[in-house]
């Protein structure tokens, strides 16, 4: 099959999930894969920039993802933390050494005014990963949470307090004043399919539809949209979605993905065993196709995103949900 | 015996041998012990602030240097330097991941607006180093080369270039403006006596002498003044002082060493080998005692300063050479 017959898919992906649906449809040979990753888990750690997303998309692409941990890369080392440690610096967030060695890559680059999307691609090519990896913003966007132990940023609350406080809101800070990136907005625009990942809905992908300009490309796409619920039956693989939701206030399930999404996207794709909200999900104007949605290997992961297209695409012969 | 009775002990010392000279000296229980390192091989690699003298002595006073290569700490990794080169990052400069922890916190806290002495002490605080180590000046000093091959930055000339290029000409960029640390300057005025280590007195002594003050201070310190020969009949056990003093129109034996310090120790240690020297150094003013200056293990570090801290005191005795 030669370039130009290939499907360009644009995946929105947050986190391990994420990165998950990354390597699924990276698997296929038949799309032109751009992911548009986030960055608003982005933060400083001894003065070193740390892009906890975007590197997990990276190692995972690139085949160097930790399988047993799902981020961090394999054969990795902690000697340039415990150097650290020694020093007397907090040392909650786990950098490894390979870690290291791209924190001080990219920190170096900025300092010499590199665009932050430059740098991602350049460490794309370099690791020798395929797809495009996008950032939405080339400015700094950080989400913060106002929590029962007061405002915390996202390292802070994921990784030294474990997500154990609960959250009252959510703020994308610099989100409201960033430009968005070109490379983002024509990979909306051009995307024959666009797929929002099993990804923390408020966590992971508000934060990138917050960067203004990003929701209205996404709107005015004639892409075929289509989601990935990150929830089976009310509980999430990883990660916080479903205690940070219910602590908003919202529904912690399937349908409330789908309120989240209302407007985005035709079709969400939900698991088997969430087959009782099809009815809730598509009176929101949703499509809501269900079938085993773990992603527990690499031919899930391939047999998941081969199911995602052969949705998006069959919507798109029915006439879709729009 | 109780610490007033120490006798105030400071070391000039510069690379492999200056550190050996500290870790002898630090072997001493009557001593109060005070190194002013060599700051003009720093260089920035990464964007990092590498400090190779200064951690030698650190890593060395602290037991955790590589007995093997007498740099860098044991135990040591190179994922950092891997994805560095995976990333296109020239790597020639050796930078271990214990290191790259070490050159992070230095960089962080500079970047924080912190004297660069004040770093120094804390790191060596936190590797439990017992004696002072001191910075001759808080500011940029930096030994460039001139040489067949061009100008060279001293890590270029000594790393990248393996000290093969011939030098003509050696220039201390910055010293003539940079201040000394008050702490150096003390160190000078109150020690009883002054060590010059076995160093390259071009490339790891002279550039703490270039800092205005710091000459006049070691003339006009009370101390009694000793120095020990980095050279074994005309041959170095480590490093380029041979080959760079040949270079340089100098002699590159403890003869050539006696006439750079000249006017500045009262005696020069020098080793059996080079009793022929004897009378030609007495002739500068110097005495020249000798003995086996080798330092192969940490009983000959030992023995070797006390022998130094011997002499010094008997010249105290004798009236010495001033």
């Amino acid at each position: 099959m030669s370039e130009v017959q290939k499907t360009r898919v644009t995946l929105l992906a947050g986190g391990v999930g994420g990165a998950k649906m990354a390597e699924g449809l990276a698997a296929l040979d038949d799309i032109d894969l751009t992911i548009i990753g986030n960055v608003a888990d982005d933060d400083a750690f001894h003065d070193l920039w740390v892009s906890p997303d975007i590197d997990t998309l990276t190692y995972s692409l690139a085949g160097l993802i930790d399988r047993s941990k799902g981020w961090g890369v394999a054969d990795e080392g902690n000697r340039a933390l415990d150097v650290l440690k020694t020093l007397g610096e907090d040392t909650w967030m786990f950098l490894g050494d390979r870690d290291f060695g791209l924190h001080i890559y990219r920190t170096m680059r900025r300092g010499q005014g590199d665009r932050p999307s430059d740098i991602a691609a350049d460490v794309a090519r370099a690791f020798g990963v395929g797809p495009k990896i996008l950032l939405p913003t080339d400015d700094i966007v950080q989400t913060r949470l106002e929590t029962d132990i007061g405002e915390l940023g996202f390292q802070d609350y994921f990784v030294r307090e474990q997500c154990k406080p609960d959250v009252s809101a959510l703020h994308y800070v610099g989100a409201s004043k960033a430009t968005p990136t070109d490379e983002a907005l024509e990979a909306l625009a051009l995307a024959e399919i666009i797929v929002v990942a099993p990804s923390n809905p408020v966590l992971s992908i508000a934060p990138i539809l917050a960067i203004p300009g990003m929701t209205e490309a996404l709107k005015a796409s004639s892409a075929h949209k289509i989601g990935v619920s990150p929830f089976i039956a009310g509980k999430v693989v990883k990660g916080p979605a479903a205690k940070v939701m219910a602590s908003l206030g919202l529904r912690a399930d399937s349908l409330g993905v789908a309120e989240q999404y209302q407007g985005l996207i035709d079709i969400l794709v939900i698991d088997d065993q969430d087959k009782a909200l099809v009815g809730d999900i598509e009176a929101l104007g949703i499509k809501a196709p269900s079938c085993d949605i773990l992603m527990k290997d690499a031919e899930d992961k391939k047999r998941l995103a081969r199911q995602v297209m052969d949705w998006a695409l069959s919507a798109s012969c029915e006439g879709g949900a729009e």
